[in-house]
């Protein structure tokens, strides 16, 4: 077909995987009117998309053989090997939405390519009653190949939102696992937070907008570090330098203390201050803490390549 | 007076204090118009504001009995003891912005009082160059005398905008620094995140706009962790709980394996979700962890406080 007319017929992909990401991925594509093959290893669990309308296969290898596009969501990435252990691949687009490294990620592409699968790995940034919903603002890392996504983005972008992050199958799962590190700071400053107010006559839904605005202005800072990781000049025009922010820490943990709360979410991070300010390195901004955080191995490899962050 | 025309003329003010962030607000006093009367311990350091039409007190008594609004802006707690040792404050309203904890806030009030003194805490949430620039939402919390706030509101609404955060001196310190220790914990989440892309050919200008977007999306959570903190209710409803952010948390620390990078920043709260599902709170919101936090000495006082987070 050259001309460029939609198919009549709606995309039909194969789902393996009706855990509740899968199930709401699946429902996300039945509603929007494709075909859907799915497979569960606990036959049980499909039943909620077969009764809307998935045609249900008996095995995974029978599921691949459906359809070109074979979506796989499942525990992780050792079951994503058991599941398709024996089935033949040849031919298939395999896009991987199950959570993994990126050393996963760039592993399980090169044995999804040498069992003749195009392939695509994937990290869902989002939870199950966010899919299919887009106002939510939910969306997928995908990273591998692009001819891949190219020519299936109008079906990924079905149950979520898609950015495409590279032809490094590694990438999807680095960005994933970064943001959902960075949230686990987040909410652990969050929990140190609430916990202060502890016993003090203070609703909780009086400081929660106060910590959301603060919090949401306070992360704009990651375009100056990013500015400063890449430039390499972490001291030049710095307004509050390390040696400050070390000495107002005193404060934090005098305050922890006083409110009979454990600082141990805050330690770490005020121990690596500590550290470089110890070093001679107290005029500059927080972004020269990121090399402290690189085990001495990776040193090594990150001189390999040459000048990033 | 009983009519509302403003007085023509300037209110006046002391200011203790010409450091960083004393010169800052003294600057955004004077180009108000307002009159300064400013002290230093160190007098040359106050040159640069008796060069924009500030006064020069010799002494800090002296520059207390010069003006009924007196503004502390000193290195810490113990520096305001010291400094207002020998001053009359007899009738004087005094508004400490010095950084310190609640409970120096509560009795520093008590000390002002007891010396004849009207008194209001503030915390300061801005660095030195966004004072007197309202475009870059600077802003003090103050709590105290709500007399003496309402009568000096506009004057303390030059140098940044103003919040009230009630009666109870500790609580411009409670809130600051409850918003300043959430932050500890996001930018070390932003640490760890930019340290996890270090070695990859990945510029940190490309991970910083998401990073930005993902965490302004998550910072609305406080609200739902507030209002379970209230409610006491840990579990309904719950859609990613605790058990699977922990069965979640094997993904990141391997990657931080993987990329050569040290898990420090964020095994302490990953160590504490382990302890609460371990507990057999698996089914749990985060909002449960944060009584984890809480020491057992306060453990006690919370019983007394009655039900609060
Ligand atoms: N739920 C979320 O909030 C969320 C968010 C982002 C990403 N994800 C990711 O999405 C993926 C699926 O999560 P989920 O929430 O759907 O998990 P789930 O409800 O626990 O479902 C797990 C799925 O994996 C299957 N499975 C487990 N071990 C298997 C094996 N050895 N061989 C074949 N199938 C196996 C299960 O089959 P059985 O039914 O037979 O056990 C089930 O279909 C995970 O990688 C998860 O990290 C989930
Ligand atoms: N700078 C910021 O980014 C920032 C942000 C928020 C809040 N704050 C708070 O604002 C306050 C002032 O900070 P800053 O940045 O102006 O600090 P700074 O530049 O170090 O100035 C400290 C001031 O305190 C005075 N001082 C210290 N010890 C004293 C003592 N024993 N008796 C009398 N005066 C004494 C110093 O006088 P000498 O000149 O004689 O040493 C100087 O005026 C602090 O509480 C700080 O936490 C600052």
């Amino acid at each position: 077909m050259t001309h460029n007319t939609p198919s009549p017929r709606p995309a039909s992909l194969t789902l393996l995987g009706a855990g509740a990401m899968g199930t709401a991925l699946g429902r996300a594509w039945l509603a929007a009117g494709r075909a859907v093959t799915v497979w569960n290893r606990t036959p049980a669990r499909a039943a909620a998309l077969a009764s809307e309308g998935a045609a249900v296969a008996a095995t995974a290898a029978e599921a691949v053989a459906a359809n070109r596009l074979v979506i796989a969501c499942l525990l992780d990435d050792d079951s994503v090997g058991e599941a398709l252990g024996d089935a033949d691949l040849t031919g298939r687009d395999l896009v991987n939405l199950t959570t993994g490294t990126p050393a996963q990620g760039r592993a399980r592409a090169a044995w999804a390519t040498a069992r003749g699968a195009r392939f695509l790995d994937a990290g869902i940034m989002a939870v199950p009653p966010m899919i299919g919903t887009p106002e939510s603002g939910a969306y997928v890392f995908y990273s591998g190949s692009r001819p891949l996504f190219e020519e299936h983005r109008d079906t990924l972008a079905v149950p979520a939102g898609t950015r495409y992050a590279g032809e490094d199958p590694g990438f999807a799962a680095l960005y994933d696992v970064a943001l959902l590190s960075a949230m686990s700071g987040l909410f652990a400053g969050i929990t140190h937070a609430f916990a202060l107010i502890g016993g003090e006559d203070v609703a909780p839904e009086d400081l929660a907008p106060l910590l959301a605005s603060w919090l949401t202005a306070m992360t704009t800072a990651v375009h100056e570090t990013a500015e400063r990781l890449s430039s390499g000049d972490y001291t030049t025009g710095v307004v509050s330098n390390l040696a400050m922010q070390a000495a107002g820490n005193g404060t934090l943990l005098r305050t922890a203390g006083e409110q009979g709360v454990s600082a141990e979410l805050l330690l770490p991070y005020m121990d690596l201050m500590a550290r470089r300010v110890a070093a001679g390195h107290g005029d500059e901004d927080g972004a020269g803490l990121v090399g402290l955080l690189r085990l001495p191995r990776a040193a090594a490899s990150r001189e390999r390549g040459a000048g990033r962050a």
